[in-house]
């Protein structure tokens, strides 16, 4: 046995191990968060610790330099103990939530882009509206002649405010009926559902108590997670927020969760770790920002991809990664918020956003409906950036959707100097064709960057590629004062200098980065291509092209066609719409329409498997160059 | 700041106090159970308890002896610490549970009464059959070929098997869903709810899984709980059980734990009291029995009085008490057990017997209703005797009800020697009128008598009296070997010495105890009559009088008319229909028809209030003798 200490932020965790246990399954362990997005195989150089006392058998990997080595940085993953140790882990856990920050519509760009769209789900005559609402009523008090018990003489009331012919009391109400009765001088105040000529008393307050009647929206996502608190009455925004997916240290992508989760104890941990870490600090967040309470927030609506949605419920979830691919639902009802102990209204329903398959989950069916592109005559695509890359294709009579595995780079994952779309972050990078020097901006304007998010790596290999510094392989030609090559030979554009930043590391990319990023960028363009040749048609039919996800604040579409990421057709087709999963998920939330048209969606939109779809490998294949093998497809992109 | 001790079944209970405060709330304070059904006002005596080191502020009462005092008996709600003391309660905590046990029809007799009930609920049309049941479908594993997600694979082969238009599943169902499917190949028993075409499934285990689908039927009195597991498939009974209402140390009666429950963390301590010490212990115990799991018991009903109802739920209980007497619910539908924590299904029901008034509760309606007088033409009488005495009047066209508070008395408490219908108490006696000297017997035939229960006291009084010994005051007339006077003139019979038994003190019933039990006779006596006589009515139009309640394996009911508590007509027309709550409860969980029978009964069921009614305390004053003041009204007692 030895003792392992985790010094985080400050404060020191310590826990017991046996010799030879892994660093990174230690820190899981003692829920120390270490970012991992590989799942400890050693490929993403993510999960850096610094060795401050006692000895680790960990061997030096591309990702630690000689200098960073001898400084005691290592990698957790690949680190085993062989002492009593203590270890640093530097800037993670108190960087942990705001670095997983996304679009969460808190920027005056992201909140336009979300008017945007509640605009045109109303021009479509999607009517804001649901069965959730407040009504206020007076009673007489009882007397001695009139002793009728306080269930009956509150449904009375109902009744004749409301027209309702069946009033119920869920037990909540129930339980503080007598005591808000008599407190308010039975003048109350009731949060009533309803349905059809029956109304269920969810909640009842006196009636000077104008708490909004509060609703929860979450986009859940693998890497991160958007929230917004909304009062249902009206659809106002009561606050927002976001933060990363608690489940991270357990694999970046969904296959590595439900590896874990079938673990002893697994769907417990994943479930806990998502919910613990991440939704409910959300929710508490939120409503001390709202200043209201927990269980004033009456329904929840989430949409997440059919792993995320398995693993939220603690459902066994090994049947959706291993063939025949399996979910235990796309569409379920009747799931309240009690099951997942986030403390809302004990009442509380969950909306889930409805799966299709088992990689296209609810994430996609509420931002397709956001796209609005089953709303149009002309042809568009949904491409929304994640994780997973999830396609959809059609119009006003059909709706077609794939997957492919994009691979955590669009979020910073898989990149050396990776980081989500958070302050620090390169956003957007020019380079001077003539002096091969950058030019960039940070999300938050700060002084220095941290590292780079998916627009700036978009922009940074579309412009290397532009200046020709780097050929159509991803290769860098020469060397140059911007341009090192290691020992390997393997070459690197040094954006930001660490003698400026004043950082540990230059901010950086290298080939390894670049062709990271390339397999993405080839999955998301061959999924395009092979979806639209499935049909027998090519990107020329393409009217709109909306791009999704949490890449950024928003895309150079111009860059993300150099570089073949996207079709090569009129910029003006493409247009970014934010969070579309957040927006989709508001949508369905507040208007019962729209849940409706979502659930319709989700049961005509047809489900292509690119695995065994003829083709889809060459086509890949073919992508992974800049802009691609084919330059005929990229006419507008000058090699 | 003291330390208190309190020595319990051999571990010690160690709390801090302030010098002054009260030993029976302290004890209350840290959950050590001691018998107050007084409530603390030093008039049971039977919170003894035993000081074995410190000191006490402890006045002696007239329930402890000369010899006991100087022992260290004290009554622990008349005892103030004045510095650290160890106090010992002994037999209290390890008797507690088999002391408060009742009728839970474990004795042949019980289940030969609850086995005509039975008999008799179907004789009147009252079919058997509930919307619980479970059925067996046999599915084809998912290929390649054949995608469809597990519930709809679930629903579509449960539509086939049971032809329901719509099937949906619990949470709790889906949780376990792909493992079950899974490990039982597709083969699954199914515990399914079926409401018209539409069926919820609670529940899949694997085919070859033959757990029953359980219920829990509780009665829920003010002292005492019985409960049932039955077989909702059978209606067979899978175990029984019986305890004490832990709530029963803050107070005898519902007025005393009504008071309780307002003061701050009240309603939940007693909420806490009666789930945690009772109800959910006896669920473990039957279910272990049963050798089934909690989670496989799918509805509860119950039916206890209003305020019973109303601390089980966590309700503000106070208007309950308060004119004008409103209780938050007569009836109410949409409670799952998961809001009292029992650790059952989490979406089984709970059916609770509707109430009819603050003081008529859903005991009350479920006896009625197992009473069969709503389906007899004759006139009938149902009486149940509890804490409270509650009687329902009528015939298969009208019903009407009214409560009487009798006091503890025929539950033992307000009696020197009283004790629950248990082990060791004296349930019939018969005293030679030559010599005095007594014969009884005791429930569970021990060798020496431990006090007398409710039947037994009747027995006693009836006995004197007949006898001689006491005179219609019930005051003794002379000394004997068997009679003696206390220094204040009080004169008590010996039933048993001590030095025969071995005991700390005689078994004996004194003027005290037989003028407490007089007055509860004469509240039955009062309110039998005062009903009777609002109807323009007197005892001969009654056919049927059907005596429920705890109050011993049976009763004489010669006696009981000879002391005048029930009125003076043929003994044929008398029956003893043992724990009527507990067969209506399981009626109602195990038949649909009998459920809707018992609310249909609870609606048109009139209530008298005899605290308003002219005459009643008239009728009470003249009741309070043996027989009766009216000698005219027991011609077949010879005075």
């Amino acid at each position: 046995m030895v003792t392992v200490t985790f010094n985080v932020n400050g404060s020191a965790v310590t826990i017991h191990a046996n010799k030879g246990d892994n660093l990174l399954s230690i820190a899981q362990r003692a829920n120390v968060a270490i970012d991992a997005p590989c799942s400890g195989n050693g490929a993403c150089g993510k999960c850096r610790v610094k060795l401050l006392e006692g000895e680790l058998d960990s061997p030096q990997t591309r990702h630690i330099s000689d200098e960073e080595y001898v400084m005691g940085w290592r990698l957790a993953c690949v680190s085993r103990v062989v002492s009593d140790v203590v270890v640093g882990v530097p800037d993670i856990a108190s960087a942990y939530r705001s670095r997983m920050r996304v679009a969460d519509i808190s920027s005056a760009k992201e909140l336009e882009i979300f008017n945007h769209t509640r605009a045109q789900i109303e021009e479509a005559g999607i009517a804001f509206g649901n069965n959730l609402s407040s009504v206020t009523v007076a009673m007489e008090a009882p007397t001695t002649d009139d002793t009728m018990p306080d269930n009956e003489r509150l449904a009375w009331a109902l009744e004749a405010a409301t027209g309702a012919e069946k009033v119920t009391l869920c037990f909540h109400a129930l339980k503080k009926l007598a005591w808000v009765l008599r407190e308010s001088d039975f003048n109350v105040r009731c949060v009533i559902e309803t349905e059809g000529s029956a109304v269920n008393v969810l909640d009842i307050l006196p009636a000077s108590d104008a708490t909004p009647v509060a609703g929860l929206v979450v986009d859940l996502g693998t890497t991160s997670v958007a929230a917004l608190l909304v009062n249902l009455e009206d659809g106002s925004i009561l606050a927002k927020a976001s933060t990363g997916n608690g489940q991270i240290r357990y694999g970046a992508d969904v296959i590595n969760r439900i590896i874990e989760s079938g673990r002893e104890g697994g769907s417990q941990r994943l479930q806990q770790a998502v919910i613990d870490e991440s939704i409910r600090p959300l929710v508490e967040e939120m409503c001390a920002a709202a200043k209201i309470g927990m269980k004033n927030v009456y329904r929840m609506c989430l949409a997440g991809n059919t792993t995320m949605n398995h693993l939220l419920l603690g459902l066994f979830a090994e049947p959706v990664r291993m063939e025949p691919y399996i979910p235990s639902f796309f569409h379920c009802d009747d799931i309240r918020t009690s099951s997942l102990r986030l403390g809302l209204h004990p009442e509380a329903k969950l909306i889930l956003a409805p799966n299709i398959g088992s990689y296209v989950g609810g994430d996609i069916t509420a931002g397709a409906f956001a796209s609005m592109l089953w709303n149009k005559e002309e042809l568009s695509l949904f491409i929304d950036l994640g994780t997973n890359g999830e396609l959809v294709f059609g119009n006003n009579e059909f709706l077609m959707s794939c997957a492919c595995s994009a691979g955590p780079a669009f979020e910073g994952g898989d990149i050396s100097c990776g980081m989500r779309a958070t302050d620090g972050a390169i956003d957007t990078l020019v380079i001077d064709p003539e002096t091969w020097e950058p030019t960039y901006t940070t999300i938050g304007n700060t002084k220095h960057p941290v590292g780079i998010c998916g627009s700036g790596i978009i922009d940074s290999i579309a412009e290397l590629f532009r200046c020709g510094i780097i050929n159509g392989k991803g290769k860098f030609n020469r060397e140059h004062k911007r341009v090192r090559f290691d020992e390997n030979g393997m070459g690197s554009y040094i954006i930001a200098f660490k003698e400026v930043t004043g950082a540990v590391r230059d901010v950086s990319i290298n080939e390894v980065d670049i062709d990271n990023f390339i397999r993405a960028k080839g999955a998301i363009f061959s999924a395009t291509m092979t979806m639209l040749s499935s049909m027998g048609m090519d990107p020329s039919v393409l009217e709109h092209v909306y791009v999704a996800g949490g890449i950024g604040s928003g895309i150079n579409m111009k860059n993300a066609v150099t570089i073949g990421m996207l079709p090569d057709i009129d910029l003006d087709h493409f247009s970014y719409i934010g969070n579309s999963s957040l927006s989709g998920a508001y949508a369905m939330l507040t208007s019962t329409q729209a849940r409706e048209k979502v659930d319709e969606l989700a049961t005509t939109m047809t489900y292509l498997e690119l695995s065994t779809e003829p083709g889809y490998m060459d086509s890949f294949v073919a992508a992974c160059f800049l802009p691609h093998t084919d330059s005929n497809l990229f006419p507008s992109v000058q090699v």
